[in-house]
């Protein structure tokens, strides 16, 4: 195993984050000192601090592996991915741990316990969304700026960011990019990982852009929302910068419609948007999954608006106020909830806790589900669930008339019986984890005698982090938060975090022994 | 497609299921005429007008079709075997129904609705044990020893009847064998079916009988109620004649350990103790399924034991007296109810519904993992979830190593991608049916607004008879009945049964336009 280089890579990423934390400080003086915009206590020096911490252990790390060998295998790159993210989330976890400890001057905030942090952290980098704070708003812009900055990078590093940031992975970066793609086959990129990564890199920043001026000129949200909510989109993560999530923009429903937009896209495999580019449009056309992705989506926002106009409550906004669920109220809050949990973002305009049981069961069912592969989404991913239900098809047909043997097809491709398997070890490896986490979740949170933890709580915060929605239902529900969980729990549901975000493998791998036998 | 043949075989089914009831209510009426033993209403009547019903209806179905064709294929086959049970309880309700609207004088009766007959003739050939009634005592002696029977032959029909009482299905049965022998292969089952049939029919008989002896003779119980439970036990039922079920014998330790003994028996493979029989022990020594069934009984009854010594409140019994949860308590609850669960029996001793959530965890966990293939027990069977397990770790190490290609044995033998494909589709075929299971009956609930049907109640019901087990928690618990349900998902719970008991494919192949398309 060639730890060095591995070690040398993580440091480049870690010097990589330096220079956002350090552009983010500079950034704001600049601000703050132009415009006298806002003042927050203490917010650039924190970041100042974070970005000097990185820079030391990074630049070590980088320097002391200078010489090392630059090959990297297909274990240096699982144990690359993984460490990434656990220790990314470490360094990505300290401005707010710096400014909450050191100069916030409030020794209550959630952000002064390092586990919140790191939570935090984990949560962004994991386009997740799930959030310890109660009180989004009291945090200094420039926090909440790095925050959704932890979800767009997050997000740019499953779709490129181990195939073109670090390009000296030369073979290693072909390998990864196995375990990256989310999905079964990345589909339509091609070998050239450099060229493909960097014109990916192109559409993921340019859709943040489009979305960026679409709300800020569309919309008229503020130049500094519009920036978060974008970077929060087309990650599909889900952090906002308003304590009632995007249901703080009610009157302006502009914001609600660009929003479903982005998320829809931003849901759907970044490899048709690579292929359009390419000028095969008829490749798009012919995509089995996306015309899976889209009708699950129309069909999902029918039943949950139906739900909602039938069931006759009021629905209840995330800021608290009342509206009438007559049909224009029922399809928007369908729509947009629907297009936010199954795109694995997570924004939320209503308490969808409060709605009838039908419409949860179908988000619920959702949140397994998840976007398609190639895209920032979690979950299983709308192309394994079609391939396991063509295997299941088959394979009843096979008990009726065992001679007649049909290839599965998808967009066109036969599946192989390689690809077959490992959808299904996917779908049961979600459903094997989403129950311990579960169970585990119940566990830790019977120690704690204040708990509020019921079994849909635990349930739906075991999937919600393992399929990186962020909210769920009850205790997670969409106008609560993560913050009173114990430590455990929380430990916990990083992990299930990053073994969602990573398709597990990259994390699995390190606990067999074959993955650290010499050879 | 051969109906005629299918129908002929069916009527032989309602002629042997007449005699059944002809021969209870005769034996019913001489001891009542020798002793005056008990003097019940009506219920030897209600026998003899179904015992007509089926020879009337069997007979007919016999008589018309008896020139056809004696071919059965593969589709004959699975259409019988769906149609015996689905059919066949509609049949083996009638004694109930009779004797409750004709003779009981009792118009309250749960009996009296024929949703509630249905159910319970489709619990008892399921071998499930789940039961519409509060007052099980109130019912006729003679009508609860047919109902312990319908378990019994259930439970030899999954292993036995469409082999060995079906004899003129030819080539059919081996096709249907495939259908019916619980478990992914019928590991050491000879081709020579018909008498590998004859000594599984003596061995299950033979443990009959063994445990009638042992729990009249050895614990003292009643010969009636010995005969009852050991019809429920040797097949993994759960009827029992008791309210308290077998909490009824709190002070006769020896019949719990009797009934434990033999239901650890019915939930191993029936094909060793065929082995056992040829004098083929070491078959049964390198067994790997049952060394894990083992293994999980003697772990989970430990957990459980000490989970329930551990949470210190006092245990509840099924008669209602509590005891304290000492040391030697906790262990006998702890065997009885770990072994009753997995075993998919479903006899209860105590409320385990007020154990803490880690037992619970422990016996719903148990409830999906079910007993060994061959057995008559339910669930997803040891060996299938040992397959799958083996799969992933596989399919992990493959990951790492993509060129080192290793088979994955079970008791020695090569498990071919076939069979590994099969078991997963089984393990997710059992998980989505439960959910779908759980969505129905929480929607049929909804419907009612009395209903106390809470996630737990319908996600319980759904599994304990999708797995064939009986009790649940909460309104399913130790100590409550499945009769407030409202008809619908009775109706629900009853195509659970059917498919958990004929492993889906005989019941999900019957939608399938391939399967009726002519040819």
């Amino acid at each position: 195993m060639n730890y060095r280089y591995v070690i040398q890579v993580l440091g480049k990423l870690l010097v990589m984050f330096s220079a956002v934390m350090g552009g983010l400080a500079l950034v704001a003086w600049v601000i703050d000192a132009m415009e006298s915009w806002r003042v927050d206590v203490g917010a650039e020096e924190a970041l100042l601090v974070s970005c000097v911490a990185c820079l030391v252990v990074g630049g070590l790390m980088w320097r002391i592996t200078r010489r090392c060998k630059r090959f990297m295998g297909r274990r240096e790159a699982l144990l690359l991915v993984a460490s990434s993210w656990v220790l990314g989330a470490v360094f990505a976890a300290l401005p707010f741990f710096v400014w909450a400890r050191v100069f916030s001057g409030d020794a209550e905030h959630p952000f002064c316990s390092f586990d919140n942090c790191y939570f935090e952290a984990m949560s962004g980098l994991t386009t997740t969304g799930a959030t310890v704070l109660a009180d989004i708003e009291s945090v200094p812009h420039e926090l909440l700026l790095w925050r959704a900055f932890t979800h767009w990078i997050g997000g740019l590093g499953i779709i490129v960011l181990f195939v073109a940031v670090l390009p000296s992975l030369g073979l290693g970066g072909k390998k990864l990019f196995n375990v990256e793609a989310p999905g079964p086959a990345p589909q339509g990129l091609q070998p050239q990982i450099r060229q493909t990564a960097r014109i990916l890199w192109l559409i993921y920043g340019g859709l943040t852009v489009l979305e960026i001026l679409a709300l800020w000129t569309v919309a008229r949200m503020h130049i500094f929302d519009a920036v978060c909510h974008s970077f929060s989109t087309v990650a599909t993560g889900g952090f906002s910068t308003k304590n009632a999530s995007i249901g703080y923009y009610y009157n302006k429903p502009a914001v609600d419609i660009i929003i479903i937009m982005f998320m829809v896209l931003a849901g759907a495999n970044f490899g048709l948007y690579y292929q359009l580019w390419r000028g095969r449009a008829a490749a798009v056309w012919k995509d089995t999954e996306l015309h899976l992705y889209l009708a699950m989506l129309a069909l999902g926002s029918l039943v949950v608006a139906a739900a909602i106009a039938n069931g006759g409550d009021p629905v209840v906004l995330t800021t608290g106020a009342e509206v009438a669920p007559d049909s224009a109220e029922s399809i928007r809050q369908g729509i947009f909830t629907t297009v936010s949990i199954q795109s694995t973002t997570g924004f939320c305009t209503s308490d969808f806790n409060r709605w009838p049981f039908i419409a949860k069961a179908v988000l619920v069912a959702f949140m397994f589900v998840g976007g398609c592969s190639g895209s920032t989404a979690g979950g299983i991913k709308v192309i394994r669930i079609w391939i396991v239900l063509k295997v299941m098809i088959v394979q009843i047909e096979k008990f009726v008339r065992p001679n007649v043997t049909r290839p599965i097809r998808v967009s066109g491709d036969v599946v192989d019986s390689q690809l077959q398997l490992s959808a299904m070890i996917y779908v049961l490896g979600i459903i094997v984890v989403f129950a311990i986490g579960w169970g585990t979740i119940m566990v830790f949170e019977q120690w704690n005698p204040e708990s509020a933890c019921t079994l849909t709580t635990a349930a739906t915060a075991s999937v919600a982090t393992l399929c990186t929605i962020g909210p769920g239902l009850d205790a997670v529900g969409a106008v609560e938060n993560y913050g009173w969980f114990s430590g455990p729990s929380k430990i916990a549901m990083c992990v299930l975090m990053a073994l969602g975000r990573l398709e597990f493998f990259a994390i699995v791998v390190l606990f067999t022994p074959t993955f650290w036998r010499r050879d």
